[in-house]
């Protein structure tokens, strides 16, 4: 079955290795939403090995301090669900009391409209190279 | 502020030691659904320094493998959300073809009716116990 992260990128890329990436969501009223994507078609994290959990758990975790220092958000969502792409990649989604959803999951339901807030991609970029390279 | 896991363990506890907890979530039509608390009242993963973050996700996956051995489900969800109950926990959801949101994640539109499913809860005691113990 075709798979849409081993096909394409599945968005703009923030942050790659030989591993993992890191790319921007491009999510209305969420300009800092983030995910962090395993290059190779795997399913669940306890199908990695213990390293490359840790690893790819190191990853998320740059992302979330990234964001916090761009951003400062109110929360930190953090999310591995994949039950409609079953290819292992984590949400990193900062969360603002004013933001479409909250307090509800960003799947839940919506509370107000988005603001068409920019996102800071270079910035971004910059705080991830800092933490990863 | 109150904080409902600072004053009560959250639920049926399944395991625990001296940093975190494992416990039950008894929700209908998710039998095996878990929440993995850590003990004291930190909001993000990035407050725990880097060795009690590795542990609070050893915990996770070893709940995640636990509910893989039992249950056998198409899909595990991790998500670590706490934009109403900001003290650190993760959900760890089994997920199947027939539950009551799949594919969606569990915070989105209800697709069917939850079966009544029954928890083994001995079983998932002792797979807990097998792996952290």
């Amino acid at each position: 079955m075709a798979c849409e992260l081993c096909e394409g990128d599945g968005g703009e890329v923030l942050w790659r290795d030989r591993q993992c990436r890191v790319i921007r969501v491009n999510e209305s009223g969420y300009p800092g939403f983030c995910r962090a994507i395993w290059n190779t078609h795997v399913r669940e994290m306890t199908d990695l090995d213990a390293s490359e959990r840790t690893r790819f758990m190191h990853v998320v975790f740059a992302v979330e301090s990234a964001l916090r220092e761009l951003l400062r958000p109110d929360k930190i969502n953090l999310a591995s669900l994949g039950n409609a792409t079953p290819h292992l990649h984590w949400h990193v989604i900062p969360r603002f009391r004013g933001d479409p959803h909250f307090p509800n999951p960003i799947w839940g339901a919506q509370l107000r409209e988005p603001d068409a807030l920019p996102a800071d991609v270079a910035a971004l970029q910059q705080a991830l190279a800092e933490r990863l390279s």
